[in-house]
């Protein structure tokens, strides 16, 4: 309906008689009427933004005589917040925006008759994470029990409101105990040209509240993972490659450090990395053959580790990414120009008219090849998980290019690692002190994996893991579960 | 209207008229009741989503008595089927979602009367593409004939309803016969962070039925057409460059083929990908000018590989990106190693101090900058056709990145091929086996698109093609057309 | 309510009272009917995006006996204008799109009486920017004024309506001077798979309507900037490296215009602009220093500048990018090559078995490391400037990777030009002709910022500053402001 878009109308029902009594469009009348209680930034931007949406909006300050002029605009409506309410009231509106810190919210319980019925959103953040206590919007909603409290907006900048007119996805978190008040406010947002996501009850007011304060929470683990890894296998190298030498037949090989070793460490990291994203799917299809059954929840450690392989697969795909970079800039750097013409000096010196060694040809032709393929799947990986690109595939795409490509780029990335060892590793020096090297160690995670995968692969396993997903509960689970669900488990989607 | 965005309330008027007569907001009142008839993974999902947004969830089991504890949290209104519609019908609700596998829907038939008048939602997806026969959705329209049967939340998997609270763009196709269901569902879908999209009656079920199991189907057309094109240029380069030498004077290039060879075809296959992507504007272009009017329907031919022209211009990306990194890694081959050694060897041998040639330093110069510089215009082209970076442009700014900069980038690719050809093309043991070489064959088609391209940019045709474009007819097209439609061309947009 | 999300019923009471009074959803009525003037290409794809999302489509052509049969689909409405509209207002109807061009507005003067109380949607684009006079919709407000005019959809062309059924987060920007008109207009964009954002009343119409006709409005001055800045640095290091040693000593480097001047210039103008991109950010914390407040406006020339950051960002990331791929080239071109074989010629002449000089290899290696990590930070941070990325991200995120990340890739790229400048800018040599190396010039700007970052990060200033953003005013302020503000200072978001 034509009011449904604005955010007060029907939440006294006389208004809406009102209007169904209007005949053919009107200009006063339906136009939404918003106060704002507080002046400081954020209202500011609030006011602007909402009067571009051709709402009427009363700011409520506490002395508007003292407002500096030209913050707000021209004609702004500036009362007290008295005032403010009051007219709103008069004028049939009901939506409310609090923008007071919270600390600053006892001094309005000289308001509470004129806000009682209101809908009041609460655009406060959380002052610190995890803190104990009802959040802002449980406190206010206590204060103020004859108002309809929202939370909403505080995932908003001020700087976002005035400038993102734009960004229609920019999301807004809302949450209260009134659905009525609640949607006034999400179409509020909509019409704002926010997209505002009903997160329940005000009992999520403390989420919705953290929100801004987050700092890439899913984050975390994967790129401790990650660091750690690294710096292990850096140490690793260094130790193999610098340290014992020097302290064994003090070769000097310092200036290693800076590329070299790095270049190491950062195609091992990748590729234990990228292993890390495809073992939790086989831990989890293992243990649903080995249960008989899907309808059962995994140990939390693999429910939390499934949820970050995106992240895991992005850092493998920036090791990966860093090391062709290292790789092409060890040809540019001094040492191998210096190495060329010692080389070229020392064949002229031998006489060798042409030093071609056809197997070292192919070796390297053969290992940059499943590189360079290897680390254009992974590009291409990277690119889904970009969010635009990823909402735009449908579940069977997601799977064929996250799974299908997934285990195609690691698959070409083992086989850049064994084209580049074949030639040394074989040979007893690469262990010298006893220290395989580091591209060894970093082949054993992703092997497993293929070798995992192919397993599930073979007919025994693969037609019971599908059976499982479709629903199929073995005879033994349901013996275990006293035939629990035996007949749901069959038909439910 | 504030309840605009619940998923029931005015399907049935008293409730409505109920409504009205609430004064302010109330808790009970107004939180949509929905009821989920199944309680498979989908069902546990969607009950998780749904009750997160502060609606009531019913959820109708075959025999719930025997579902496993823990699949639904704690206080979950986990009830026989019966008992969830009767409950659901009793608290006003008329939203009903379908969990249940298709081949099921008989057992619902006894629920007939209880479902009489509800919204039922069919999330089921097809077995599989192109079937005959009525869709799952016309199915149970038949078989439910006094409900509002609705076809939609398909296109989203229990993982996307899970995690994906926070991105708002995810869209869900619905569709249906009756307006005012199938808009309550599209609320809900929105008040669940969704967008949903309206693609018209339930005539429309099956393609939204097929949609989760298309896989990649505008890409299949111009991957084909690349994959072919570029296995061609590989064979042909491998015949002239490693097959014919080895038999005619047994010389071994075979090495050549994992990267040489190669990175021959590729640059080959861009160039003419990225002509392919213009050709068709050109057609339609002439088309235009020789019909001499707009008005008429270009053959589907031409209107299909219009509609690739994206996908082909990202191949073509793709491909030239491919082609830069490989002929970075032919320095960094071993066999580029040797060749500078052996290079050194012969030239102290031969005591030239100084082996310079300017004329083949300008040219590594020229190529390699036009070739930078058509890569990077390529890649901003690219970035435009990310969903989010694309739908921040408007009209004027797309045209202007996709043919301007298309063009530009076309120009100077083929610069970058002549550069790099200029001084080997003219010998004639370039043309041994009187095969040309491959880059002669790869500069043919964008040659031909540039000079049509400049043809078209001639007065004579320019000024006629933006009158067409216009609306304007040419008098030859009228007759032909017994002056169809000569007023409604003018003066429409 | 169910009917939310149609464009017309609610328009007029009657037809909603009739709404109540159907019991059960009912197929004919609640369909919206909706009537589009003119049968040009955008009223055809109109026309097929709405009736696939399941309105009824009057098309009222000039002439409609004489519009080319397959133009529209089989079944279309075709009729007069009059007819046409005569349908729409029996059939309870109100909206009437006007896919015509404003100069045939005059044509319809005729229609009024049909028109009035209808809702008007004007879909036409300015013919040029800057326009005087009032908008097209203002004209067509003038010329009925018994209709309620409202402006939009102009912002999509016929290829986004027939083809963009899937990208839900196209924005179509609508304005209009009657709120129910406008929200009617609103939910039907949203309907139809776009969002629809309210930008305001009419009067906003001419910024609507030139819309699609600017051509990356924010893109000019930054885009300029780097132009002008890198035509600089390319002229002077080209005078210094080429001219003036060839007038000096006719040194022949003529070649190295090609590329190694453009890799002189590019690093250089990616560091300045990249300075540029923070040092609005310091001026305005030292302007609130000064002032001692933040509630006074920043001069139009810093607010200018701090909106255009993040193209600027971009810009230089651009730059750095083609100065690492130029670089990379640098060692394939054939001119190293020759270099590399003279070196070797001259060695061997020399006699030297080891040419190595280990403050080389350590330079070289640390300003390659460093500079490839600086570039990875900055591509990071141009990632998250992609729409669909950065809204993904809450404030404190933005933040951290914008102003964290942005000022270590600062650091990085200064280390990175420091340790490759480490040898020679200390050299006289350097200077010749009196002019300091480019790299020497592009220092002085980063510099200045990393300094001044560093000076506000002391805590007498850090503190003061944060008082001040938390809407703390100084005294002094105070004074000068005569007390304004004094209290709302506190407690205001």
């Amino acid at each position: 309906m034509a009011q449904s878009d604005m955010s007060t109308p029907l939440l006294d029902p006389d208004d809406h008689l009102e209007q169904l009594s209007v005949l053919g469009p009107s200009q006063q009348r339906g136009a939404s009427v918003v106060c704002i209680v507080g002046s400081g930034d954020f209202s500011r931007s609030l006011y602007s933004r909402l009067v571009g949406c051709g709402c009427r909006v009363l700011v409520g300050s506490r002395d508007p005589g003292r407002l500096q002029p030209g913050l707000f605009p021209e004609g702004a409506e500036l009362w007290t917040q008295r005032e403010a309410l009051q007219a709103l009231v008069d004028s049939g509106g009901t939506l409310v925006f609090l923008a007071v810190y919270p600390e600053h919210y006892p001094s309005l319980l000289g308001l509470r008759p004129l806000l009682s019925g209101l809908t009041v959103v609460d655009v406060s953040n959380a002052s610190s994470l995890n803190e104990k206590g009802p959040s802002n919007a449980e406190t206010l909603a206590r204060m103020f029990p004859s108002c309809s409290v929202v939370k909403g907006f505080n995932v908003l900048s001020a700087w976002t409101l005035l400038t993102g007119a734009h960004d229609g996805s920019r999301q807004v978190l809302v949450c209260g105990d009134c659905p009525s008040a609640k949607s006034s406010v999400l179409s509020l947002a909509r019409r704002l040209g926010f997209s505002g996501v009903d997160v329940g009850g005000l009992c999520a007011s403390r989420a919705v509240e953290e929100a801004p304060l987050q700092l890439f929470p899913s984050w975390r683990g994967p790129l401790l993972t990650t660091v750690l890894l690294f710096i292990f296998l850096y140490l690793y190298s260094a130790m193999k490659y610098v340290l014992l030498p020097y302290l064994d037949r003090s070769e000097n090989n310092l200036h290693h450090l800076a590329l070299v070793t790095v270049n190491k460490a950062l195609p091992a990291a990748a590729l234990v990395v990228l292993a890390l994203v495809y073992m939790p799917g086989l831990f989890a299809a293992v243990l649903q053959l080995y249960r008989g059954t899907k309808y059962k929840r995994f140990p939390n450690w693999l429910d939390h580790w499934m949820c970050v392989r995106k992240q895991l697969g992005l850092l493998s795909f920036l090791c990966a990414a860093l090391h062709a970079v290292y790789s092409v800039c060890l040809s540019i750097r001094r040492a191998s120009g210096y190495m060329i013409l010692n080389a070229a000096y020392r064949q002229v010196q031998a006489g060798v008219a042409n030093s071609w060694v056809e197997a070292q040809v192919w070796r390297s032709d053969l290992y940059l090849s499943s590189g360079i393929l290897g680390l254009g799947v992974l590009s291409v990986l990277a690119l889904t998980s970009l969010p635009s690109v990823g909402q735009a595939l449908n579940w069977r795409e997601f799977t064929f290019v996250q799974s299908g490509l997934g285990y195609t780029a690691l698959a070409l990335s083992v086989a850049h690692v064994l084209f580049f060892g074949w030639d040394f590793t074989v040979h007893p020096q690469a262990y010298e002190y006893y220290l395989p090297p580091v591209l060894v160690l970093s082949l054993a995670p992703p092997c497993c994996v293929l070798v995992g995968r192919l397993l599930l692969l073979l007919p025994c396993c693969s037609i019971r893991l599908n059976k499982i997903r479709r629903g199929w509960v073995s005879e033994r689970h349901r013996r275990t579960e006293k035939r629990r669900e035996n007949r749901d488990a069959f038909g439910d989607v």
